[in-house]
């Protein structure tokens, strides 16, 4: 058997990548672990491997979407003779140093490994306004693009494979954040305004609008962070520290929670008592940054 | 004197404004009540008043830009018997109730009055990628909006004139918010990666279009709060509360402020604790309503 792309592990992710590439004509191979799972996609056309043995001998591109790094090893780690000349593209979840760790491991066995993280749920998977991440070899991906591309908006980040794990934490800390603060608007609007207030879907369209005004900051303050400079221009922390006090003020007249603006005022109240009232917002960068524990180790949580 | 616009306050926003005004070759009419901040206007074409009565009687459309409410009223209270017939667009900064006392009095005037919000700093005046906020008479808006279109992005929210008092004080919250998350996913990104960390303007390349994916939750979860129901599909709480615990453990690793992390971890737990485990990130939003103190006015902070 010789197709375009395996795929290993047919949960939920799996089964909607492996579907992707079947949709879009690639000849492709799936292997799960409890039979049965693969039946669908026999239907489409997938052929099913008997063991990931098969599935790894079947393609030059592997892709791998399991429940755990441990899952990952376990499966992999028999077939270590095998993997000469194959690109590993794993999808599976974790840590920062478990990806380094297999990433190394698969450079052992002879094998081009990309390690990536896939930005949306399983019926999210072919929808291009999803991006993957992916860290590795950059040939590697260069020559893997165009298939992996079936999946959504494919985004190359470098070549150490812990990089798709950091950025994933840290945009998921951008989603948290960004929606925190998106309800407690909703919520400060929905308190006021006519007729007893403005619908969430009425305020969300202003709000999509202004995300761009977002981007713009970003883009800007994210100059400055490299550069250690932080000129305010017409926007410095002493009048943000103002109109602060202004959402603080009418949060708790309105019965909102008080934990989010008291989050970015305390910030910025420690950036201006130290001085920097005069600089712009990206001076928190600063206060954000505590001091590393010396002593710390990464446990699994 | 008859122009098209005449512009009340001269300080760096009302000169973008009638700057604005100038360059798309409207005949705009100016008064500051500190002579001398005419002179560069005047020298690209404007016409100074002699008065803010001046200004009034010399145009249809009267933009109202001073410091505070309270100087609003100084200066058009005495001109009352001249409104009449008048539409003011007052794009001062204040609170809700003082923007709908303004209303009431302009309506007792004759006038019709637009109440407005400029969602940028002075020298983002002209530039249509920034919003405007107006409320107040429909009509009122329709018949000057091409003329306020030259200052950027004009958007009608409504009736009650307090809109976008309300609005421009939820969209900061929202900037606060997103930033500030930026700014902990800055920090979370530079503290590992390859040769020490990934910079800002490297993350940002990826935050940026991240938020693509977050408008995409907004959407759908604005339409969950007005519905007052928050199906997950693949994304529940429970699973929004396991991975929050990697930031957690990656930010305490990495000496990040835990702050951010613990505010939106703690709003997830009350929520998955009180059985709403496999509900959406929506459901939150019953947890950021807390209750109206009852006794609550509202005053200046």
């Amino acid at each position: 058997m010789t197709v375009d792309v395996s795929v290993i592990g047919l949960g939920p992710m799996g089964s909607a990548l492996a579907g992707a590439f079947v949709a879009a004509g690639h000849r492709t191979c799936v292997w799960n672990r409890t039979p049965g799972k693969a039946d669908a996609l026999v239907a489409k056309g997938a052929a099913e491997a008997a063991s990931p043995g098969e599935a790894v001998a079947a393609s030059p591109l592997v892709v791998v979407s399991l429940s755990t790094y441990e899952a990952v090893q376990e499966v992999l780690r028999p077939l270590a003779g095998g993997l000469a000349g194959r690109t590993l593209v794993n999808l599976t979840s974790g840590p920062p140093p478990l990806a380094r760790e297999t990433a190394g491991w698969a450079l052992e066995c002879g094998a081009a490994y990309l390690d990536g993280v896939v930005l949306t749920t399983p019926s999210g998977i072919g929808d291009q306004r999803f991006l993957q991440l992916y860290a590795g070899p950059p040939e590697a991906f260069a020559g893997h693009r165009a298939t992996l591309a079936v999946l959504g908006d494919p985004v190359y980040l470098g070549a150490d494979a812990a990089l798709p794990s950091v950025y994933d934490t840290a945009l998921l800390c951008q989603l948290w954040a960004a929606l925190t603060g998106w309800l407690h608007s909703v919520v400060l609007v929905g308190a006021d305004g006519p007729g007893g207030g403005v619908t969430a879907t009425e305020y969300t369209k202003v709000a999509d609008r202004w995300m761009d005004t977002v981007r713009h900051f970003m883009g800007t303050y994210a100059r400055q962070v490299d550069a250690g400079r932080y000129p305010a221009e017409e926007f410095p922390l002493d009048l943000h520290r103002m109109t602060m006090a202004v959402l603080s003020h009418a949060s708790e007249l309105r019965g909102v929670d008080t934990g989010l603006p008291e989050l970015f005022t305390s910030l910025t109240a420690r950036a201006t008592a130290a001085g920097y009232g005069d600089d712009s917002y990206a001076r928190l960068v600063e206060f954000v940054r505590a001091k590393p524990r010396p002593d710390a180790v990464f446990v699994r949580p």
